[in-house]
């Protein structure tokens, strides 16, 4: 079931209903709710030891907003409290959880939760990522290009392509276009002009591969990139430009190339064996490996070593690189890493990963890919966040679209999306909601673009939505400029060069997208307010942003979205107040408007 | 949100849709969908390693029901499979998870789930429980009843009290009724006529209180209740009787007179020291209690001396009493038991406790008292179920008194009643729902009859949602013959003495109740059927019970009631074919109906 707009009760994370996030345990935080309910009283509820505990709640005066404020103390007694709100009526009464008014007490499962000692990246809330798989995304030196028959990958030559060479199911892994760091880096002034503030790079270490998941050297930078001194450059001009980098981690499994498992091939007795889980299976490889793929060794950490080598030892490839400059890390297949083969101890490996990271560095985002349901990883404990393609980036194209990412048709309307979105959300703690790293697309999937019929205004609607969606949003290259596909599909056909040559750009396009980055930097209510649903038909939806702060006085948003290219005039209410379209800076009053959703609108008051 | 009867796809767990229940890992077992919807194909979707795996399914002819059906194979990987279905259809697909059909994947929670490796204690779904309050059901020896002054207890001396003495709150745990085992032999050709198969004995160990919940030695009955020999005896012809005896299981906290515990006070070098967690807080006893009552120190499962003594060692109490006829353990307060003074590792200490069990008496009947959500306790390894008063109890009642257990009024409809069941409901694996203990009333909350205003039609309507629900039934003592309660309250209100002079019974309602009793005894489909909902209104709710065999034959159940005391006609569909009312046995065809729903109605088809 979905949140909606109307509740007659509201309680969420911002300052004036949650003093503040993160505080240790032991300590007490304020807790408010604001209702208009004619209650007698309110109670605070909270679990411990499987009990539930009631705690009084006390009206206060002199905060703005509609309606009274109720206040109580919540003990932060462990390291994720689940507490919510009992509301006394005449006659009646209802509990307020996350999934909002009834009269029944819900399944702890969606009472809110309170995540304590955790302290969010919340450099990456106030941002706007963007996806580089270098090899694709400009080649800053030529010099430095794989050459063809430069050596074999999986017994085959390697290939370098021409730049605008079209992607070919032939070429895929051999195919080397040549993009370097030495072309991010020269590409920073168009980046800072588009307004992001974080890269996301795939991986960029010695690797066969053009998409180099396959790792040879973990501590070096691919010469085919440039090498350790054009990451030290890139590093610099990021800074200056004030955008943080990402790297992409692959932790689960290494390439059969890299050393380490050469070692531990080489002889029965090297140290480097427990790396590896080894098994004799028929069929199969000698040693657990990603999806049975011989070049693919999955790591063991089962081992002390490979903890300390990737994760936690004072040299871990974790800390290296984040003290050679990287702001994070995301996870590639971070639900399989685990021991035996397996993805045992999943959740305390993640524990020991970030706990390394923010040693290193206190503001570390760390970001598992989880293609599903990620919501039992979440526990503000492992990764700050996932790739949400679950919670956002799947429904959202798929209610677009019309179909799935692997172009199963789909009929999804507009209160169904609604409804995922609100169920895969409010499972989560706020600053994990906030930390989620929110897509469209990536080089594993199609292009929205390409997904939408290459129309414009369907992906503007796509991009209102992450905007204005909780989780920090992330574009993929070349996107911006109208960079599509050739063909139907997933990768590779998603991975085009991004073109260059600016006559091939969509500059109205690209203006759109500069445009609502900017807003979702300047808003803080995109940034970390909380999130309702205000409609949903088959074919449009409306969400609500709220931040509260101290003295109850509150700040909105509104992104609304159709899946129509013609004009689409939705009808709404929206909160009272004033109100202005954040990029025409039309202005209107709440209540109910009508309102053309074709392209999407993000709405703000005041 | 809820799901109806009026699906147009299904899978549930019984044989025509589920080969088998609780098949070993490692092992593939059949699944079955059926649909009237235009599929084109259908596949099952199972987690692993969280990803997800797509399997086909083909479709088989020759198998009863509407529709068409599809198989598939489910490789049993882990203790806990998650799968659900794909449906594609044309120009669209479609998902069946716990939830219901789905646009969208929904998150794996939802998913349903398959259990291996577990054998469920099934006989307990076959039969009708009968809760006793030792001291209050039958007085079969007034020569071993406590005596006024025969000590002293908290102080105090303890009393005598005649057998028809009302409650009251001075008396609460220091006035003794003198019920005892011997009176339990003796009602057992009364227990037997009224249909009940199972009981479960609040606490006969040694103790001083009348609720013996602070037990001085685990391994003795009180001589107040008869001693061993009237245990033997009631074991002896509770057998010859077909019924079995679940016992209640103190295993959080001991009685301060235990010897164990005496020996811990006694110095600071006794091994029994570590049975405990000892502490310096002001104002609180030196060691961990029960809700910091000095007279219930907690016993500490941090130590194996514990975990030996209680659960797992050879001579356990657990194992103990097992050998000596009992059928199975009724947890106190299951979600405290933990080490260091907490719950910590609670859901460990269950699976140690279970398997101890297990192994004494491979049917053994384990629930677990979790008064609030007792969801993520329930994963099939650690109890076989809890009692219900979260999914069932609590809220059924709620609706149909308008009030909560504390009395707290409430306008809780029925709608929102069937949503609460069914969230609670299918967040559980088949087996565990089967094995939920289900409840109106306890001696810890006030007795239904009397939340219900005495209405014997209102008290009929809760008896038909308890025998018509997944789980096993329990009756309070003498709630069948009409024993209130003399005033509002939870305990010890509701543990007036049962009135063995005949003429002071409802007989009209206990022949009622022998009914019903009856209806569930006979029909497998009330034992082990699925859940959906077939209406819900303010005043009337109805469920559908389903039971599919191999060939697809479904055997069918309905409860209806209402919380009106009139007539109360309800209209609302049953599936199609013949159905009669399992107590009048008038017969009607399925489709729209109308039916007076005040005290309840059972149905079956055919």
């Amino acid at each position: 079931m979905t949140v909606w707009a109307n509740m007659q009760a509201w309680h969420d994370h911002t300052p004036g209903y949650t003093e503040r996030l993160g505080a240790a345990q032991g300590e007490t935080v304020r807790l408010r709710l604001r209702t208009t309910l004619p209650v007698e009283n309110v109670r605070l509820k909270l679990v411990r030891v499987g009990e539930i505990e009631t705690h009084p709640a006390h009206e206060v005066q002199g905060l703005s907003g509609e309606g009274r404020w109720f206040e109580a103390e919540l003990p932060v007694h462990e390291a994720r409290v689940r507490y919510a709100w009992q509301l006394n009526l005449p006659e009646d009464h209802l509990n307020l959880t996350s999934l909002g008014l009834h009269h029944t007490r819900r399944g702890f499962r969606n009472w809110f939760q309170y995540l304590a000692d955790y302290a969010a990246p919340e450099w990456a809330w106030k941002g706007v990522f963007y996806q580089i798989f270098p090899d694709r995304f400009r080649n800053g030196d030529p010099g430095n290009d794989v050459q063809t028959g430069e050596y074999l990958y999986e017994g085959r030559p390697v290939e370098h392509v021409p730049w605008n060479t079209p992607i070919d199911l032939r070429g895929d892994v051999h195919a080397h276009y040549g993009g370097d760091l030495q072309g991010v880096t020269q590409a920073v002034p168009y980046l800072k002009a588009l307004g992001v503030t974080g890269l996301w790079l795939t991986p960029i270490f010695v690797s066969p591969s053009n998409h180099r998941y396959d790792i040879t050297d973990y501590r070096r930078v691919d010469p085919h990139l440039g090498g350790e001194a054009a990451w030290d450059e890139l590093v610099r001009e990021t800074d200056r430009a004030g955008i943080r980098i990402v790297l992409d981690g692959v932790f689960n499994h290494m390439g059969n190339e890299n050393a380490l498992f050469q070692a531990a091939l080489e002889s029965d007795t090297a140290p480097e064996r427990a790396l590896f889980t080894w098994r004799d299976e028929a069929g199969k490889p000698p040693y657990h490996s990603f999806f049975d793929v011989p070049t693919l060794p999955k790591i063991d950490y089962g081992n002390e070593f490979a903890v300390q080598e990737f994760f936690s030892g004072e040299q871990s490839v974790v800390r290296h690189w984040l003290r050679r400059g990287a702001a994070g890390w995301r996870l590639d297949v971070a639900h399989m890493i685990g021991k035996g083969g397996t993805e045992a101890d999943n959740l305390d490996l993640h524990r020991t990963l970030k706990a390394a990271a923010r040693q290193e560095r206190e503001d570390a985002y760390v970001f598992g890919e989880r293609f599903f349901d990620p919501e039992l990883a979440l526990s503000g404990e492992g990764e700050d966040g996932a790739m949400n393609y679950h919670g956002f980036g799947l429904p959202v194209m798929q209610w677009l679209s019309g179909a799935t990412y692997f172009g199963e048709p789909s009929r999804l309307a507009g209160p169904e999306l609604a409804e995922i979105l609100w169920d895969a959300s409010h499972a989560l703690a706020p600053q994990v909601q906030l930390s989620m790293f929110n897509l469209l697309e990536s080089h594993d999937i199609g292009r929205a673009l390409y997904r939408l019929g290459n129309s414009r205004t369907k992906y503007r609607a796509a991009l209102t939505l992450l905007m204005g969606y909780p989780g920090v949003p992330c574009l993929y290259y070349g996107s911006e400029i109208g960079l599509s596909q050739a063909q139907a599909g997933n990768m590779p056909w998603c991975r085009e060069p991004m073109p260059w040559d600016e006559a091939q750009w969509d500059h109205d396009l690209l203006a759109g997208v500069k445009a609502l980055i900017q807003v979702r930097r300047a808003h803080p209510v995109l940034q970390r307010g909380s999130l309702r649903f205000l409609h949903a038909e088959a074919d449009a939806v409306a969400l609500l942003r709220e931040y509260t702060d101290e003295s109850g006085h509150t700040t909105r948003a509104a992104a609304l979205a159709s899946r129509r290219e013609e004009a689409h005039p939705v009808t709404l209410t929206l909160p009272a107040g004033e109100w202005r379209d954040a990029l025409s800076s039309e202005r209107f009053r709440g209540g109910e408007v009508t309102l053309d959703a074709a392209g999407g609108r993000l709405l703000l008051s005041p």
